[in-house]
């Protein structure tokens, strides 16, 4: 694009969707909702917390005096193992429909009810991508699609504050992976590599766009980035899934979720809420994979302060993705945020 | 399906995606983000609000002492039409990008700055339908995709209360109109049919999803609806896009708007916010659209209450659609809810 403040669409290679991107729309007033920005401290433990350790969930289930890492099975979950088979009950060519059977987990990131990922030390943060790692391991192993995922702040639909993820695991493959593979796919076919390690190959080389790099992960905000500081945590290394990460990967994963995590709370000195999650390559699967690559997809609302966020409606619904600020603008904005967490020092 | 309280997936035929479907889930106890119910009145007339008849907007321009509806161009437009042309850089395979140009339009609704659809008398929606047919008429002598849509409430993103909606218009087919173009397509070739006639003529004949039914519109809860409540507006009649509605087929629809927005308030005793939109076949183009049906589609968040909702957050985002309670309770609860505003009586 000879001028990127003119309005245009990118295209994402991944899921095939176009972005409409409309630089100056960013100068418009914002009359509109804004969210609330708690600063109210929570204590390290809530007796009234169902995540906290030795406290009583929904199921009258009582948690374990934990430190670090807790898993249990989600006791409301979307998903079920014990599916009992029901037909499919072919009515109509438009009604269609499938069973699904699975298991939703839950994984506390630490005792502490009143710690976020980028607030935790490395070494607890190395702790989590273990337990993703060991629970990826188990589920995998009886499951095509394992997604592990973190919804943070209530803004995101957390229920919860106290630090905690998901893992869903199911038999069928979910619609996005199904497309990311087939788009994967198709590019290994056409160039013969590898459609996310030629895209590592040109964001270390231009660095526009890249936020944070060490020597197994790449941060970048991809050129196709519909949230407005959405971003993309790429393997640099030939890795297909979370089962095959190495210790070197997994020490460089955690540091690599510090980094962004805190830059992400710098950006408007708030806990910044997002959606993220893993994708893996399909499993159960005796496909070559040689065409997937492991990655993480963080997609925060907040586009212009700690209250301002991007509403994906309308338009966005009917049509497509609609962006203010560009992948570029938000990367700078990205890089000039500190790694230094803002409350560091003051606890 | 032979349990419909089992979990299952239903596939979209017009998009592709399909949803997963939790019925048990809605048992769980909610702890999370509740929406702001805000019961204050408005004033008929607000002088801070830029959309009354008589003030100003943030580019100075004065607005007309309008009765009914009124339409301007939008001053912080996500599209223009005066883009000068831009070249592709095509640096790299993975970076596709193109020039988007167009025109982002306001309507409001009514000069009365706090009244909705549901609120407004049958003839003021019947001129709301007939500005849509003008709008739609001019632009799309001119691009190729027109997307008539309007966000309701604070929670869809709406920055003013006043009853208003959006026109964006285009030179190229948004994703979602190209997805539902190639469906619509596909089944037209397979099938010698019209997806969504076919579609009418078997929810007419099971009826167990329909919610309201006029000579000329359908209003359903679609089999794949993904949101709790979302519904699918359909043409009964060989109708593709806005131009050619007649008068009894725009009489009808403002007809079906006022029974299923009023139904919708009267779920919650809310008003019930939403993003909805038309579907108008591409215009612009020579080929046949004999596949196309003009429709529209309702999204409201709204789950349980006033105040909480289904966000479609970490699952949803990297994977697909999940939903809680099925169409069939869904419609089942819009079959009960009254035609008759809440608050008629009250004014
Ligand atoms: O134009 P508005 O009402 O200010 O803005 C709203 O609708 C637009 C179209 O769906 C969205 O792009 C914005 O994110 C939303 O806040
Ligand atoms: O399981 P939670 O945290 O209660 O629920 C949250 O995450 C889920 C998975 O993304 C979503 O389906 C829910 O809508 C959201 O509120």
């Amino acid at each position: 694009m000879a001028d990127l403040e003119l309005t245009h669409r990118r295209k994402n290679p991944l899921s095939g969707d176009w972005v409409l991107v409309s630089p100056h729309r960013n100068n418009r007033p914002w009359l509109g909702a804004t969210e609330a920005n708690n600063h109210t401290e929570a204590p390290a433990f809530d007796a009234q917390c169902p995540l906290c350790p030795g406290n009583q969930r929904a199921n009258d289930a009582i948690n374990p005096q934990y430190q670090g890492t807790f898993v249990f099975t989600n006791d409301f979950g979307a998903l079920n193992s014990a599916q009992q088979s029901v037909e499919h009950d072919a009515t109509h060519p438009l009604l269609m429909a499938e069973t699904a059977s699975g298991e939703c987990r839950v994984i506390c990131f630490s005792e502490q009810h009143n710690l976020t990922l980028p607030e935790l030390p490395i070494e607890a943060i190395e702790q989590v991508v273990d337990t993703w790692q060991q629970h990826y391991q188990t589920l995998a192993a009886q499951y095509q699609c394992v997604h592990i995922f973190e919804n943070k702040g209530s803004v995101m639909g957390c229920s919860q504050p106290h630090p905690h993820g998901q893992i869903w695991a199911h038999d069928h493959l979910s619609s996005e992976i199904a497309v990311e593979d087939a788009k994967q796919h198709a590019y290994f076919a056409k160039h013969g590599r590898t459609m996310l390690a030629d895209y590592v190959e040109h964001e270390t080389n231009t660095r526009t766009r890249v936020v944070f790099e060490n020597s197994h992960w790449l941060v970048v905000v991809p050129y196709w980035a519909a949230w407005p500081f959405e971003t993309l945590v790429v393997a640099k290394d030939d890795v297909r899934h979370f089962g095959q990460m190495s210790q070197a990967q997994k020490s460089a994963l955690a540091e690599a979720i510090k980094v962004l995590t805190t830059k992400y709370d710098n950006l408007f000195n708030c806990s910044f809420p997002y959606s993220m999650g893993w994708h893996n390559a399909p499993s159960q699967t005796n496909t070559d994979d040689s065409h997937w690559r492991l990655h993480g997809h963080f997609y925060p609302p907040l586009l212009r302060s700690a209250t301002v966020k991007k509403h994906m409606v309308g338009y966005e619904m009917l049509a497509e993705s609609q962006r203010d600020i560009t992948a570029e603008t938000a990367a700078a904005l990205l890089q000039q945020a500190s790694d230094i967490h803002y409350k560091q020092g003051r606890r």
